[in-house]
């Protein structure tokens, strides 16, 4: 009897402790100094959550969007994905002997970044279209994974996955606990994040968008893949974060996360719906346990957003001030 | 005491009575006739979800894709979304004076779709990019809204959302029950679809893939909209399909539902995939309660895709034989 009993309190216990309970007891983001960012979120995330309150929003429309790059993980001193076109290029040379003589592919094999970036914008297509077409989706995918399981950030020697910041790992999880579904909306490569998201964020392939590369369906030896061809078809930045935000969600985003001008249109376009709105920008301030970068910076940019923040009263984290850890412990994921 | 012992046996009764338990003890499909079809469908379901089964498939990998013209919702005599073109280039005809002189207007604005089909596709997308372009989305999605709460269908006098298949709406919410994730992969337009697929099916927006127009970001009175161009961006028909399915969703699906050849290479590429797969085609085949059409047909061209489904053994449903109940009870949803 006594043992019907006691199951029946812990079955009701189970039944009572629902995540909110959790979230209001436990300290849900213990990685965020008890300063204004940490406080913006939590009142937020109780507002929309609450029950009965006028700002309640229901779960299915509870939709977070967030930047990658440098929102989510490092990208300095250089974007991951451009790390990984570098090894590329250099793994598809001996399949290539025209690109000893031919730029901007000999600049990378010769190690001089600078010049073979001295093209700009042209010369990033081009490498990024050789290393990126002429397999199949999934072969790709297996390109990616394995990169990822030896490649090493250049500073810090870490794996490129441990290079996420802890901070906002507690934050998805915090987010996805309250019901929120979480989106990555990256200008960087949709199949370059998705074979990892899941693992590192627990966020799966279909939230995740970024920019992509034409694919075409095709029958080989009577078995169907998809061949990804070297035609840039979808650039997620700028004022596409929006325009991909409605093609692949259908609904607006109640809060989004950025750290860059890049983001700027996705945070304006979060805030303009009616009810209850979250915007925030990751501010990079720590050049000790990170790097320090905004205005003047040719990668992450945060010039015209940092303005628009401070105008709007959007909510800006001193990474410096505001995170008593950046990158998590080796191994925790 | 007794009252702790009944609250026990009561709380552990609900824990007990999972998704699978119910699907096992209740029908969750009384349209269906208990034919092959049916049986085929719960026997994969429970072969997926059976814990410790070599076919369990976790519920994050339960993607099922459904074509909806002719699949969920009835296409004939023609297509909802033709029939939405042609009640819209009345309703714009007066701010479009010279539509009674220029085809395929004019032949619209006389009643004579033949003729304003004759045209071919030229005419169709002309059609089309008038009638779809030009609002923004947010508008359009309420002119949706506003044509199908009063559009009636003109053999049936339904509403068109009454004119689903009552079978499929218990396939869909069986397979939710079942730890599934429905999408809708359309050759319509993905903003067609969006406003009323929560309601009708209980697909949310982003679980809606579609043919698409291109979209662009634009401040007005500084307030960012998407205002939709006359241009087409994407036809997800055909080999079209596998390539939105892996741009949204990333993932195989296990099941694939189709009713034509446009649906034929999404059902190849889920058929392809490792482990347990479920392919079925809706073959019209009632005169009487709905209508019979396959090969010669022009809309829903079931050719190429019967011969296939019988070669390689996928399920057909002989609408007439299999399903006890086509349309909805008015007023079910």
């Amino acid at each position: 009897m006594k043992n019907i009993r006691r199951i029946a309190v812990a079955v009701l216990l189970v039944a009572l402790l629902s995540p909110a309970v959790f979230a209001a007891t436990l300290d849900p983001m213990p990685s965020w100094n008890d300063t204004a960012p940490k406080k913006a979120i939590v009142e937020f995330v109780a507002r929309v959550t609450t029950t009965g309150s006028a700002d309640f929003v229901p779960p299915g429309e509870r939709i977070a969007v967030f930047d990658n790059d440098g929102t989510l993980w490092a990208e300095q001193p250089m974007y991951t994905q451009l790390a990984f076109i570098i090894d590329r290029v250099k793994e598809l040379a001996p399949q290539h002997p025209e690109w000893q003589e031919q730029e901007p592919f000999a600049a990378v094999l010769r190690g001089d970044l600078a010049s073979a970036l001295a093209g700009g914008e042209h010369a990033l297509l081009e490498l990024s279209m050789a290393t990126h077409a002429g397999t199949t989706t999934e072969e790709f995918a297996q390109i990616v994974e394995a990169w990822l399981a030896t490649a090493k950030h250049p500073t810090t020697g870490r794996s490129y996955t441990g290079m996420v910041y802890q901070p906002m790992l507690e934050l998805l999880d915090y987010l996805h606990a309250s019901g929120f579904k979480n989106y990555i909306t990256s200008g960087g490569g949709i199949e370059f994040m998705r074979p990892w998201t899941e693992e590192i964020y627990g966020i799966p392939p279909e939230q995740v968008i970024g920019s992509s590369i034409r694919t075409e369906f095709e029958m080989r030896d009577g078995r169907p893949v998809l061949v990804r061809l070297p035609e840039l078809s979808f650039n997620d930045d700028k004022e596409g974060k929006p325009v991909a935000i409605n093609l692949h969600i259908g609904r607006r985003p109640i809060a989004a996360f950025g750290n860059s001008d890049g983001d700027l249109q996705m945070l304006q376009w979060t805030a303009a719906g009616e009810g209850p709105r979250f915007c925030l920008y990751v501010h990079h301030t720590d050049p000790e346990r990170e790097w320090a970068y905004d205005r003047e910076s040719h990668i992450g940019r945060l010039d015209k957003g940092l303005d628009e923040a401070n105008a709007r009263g959007w909510t800006v984290v001193d990474m410096k001030a505001d995170w008593n850890e950046v990158f998590p412990s080796e191994g925790v994921r």
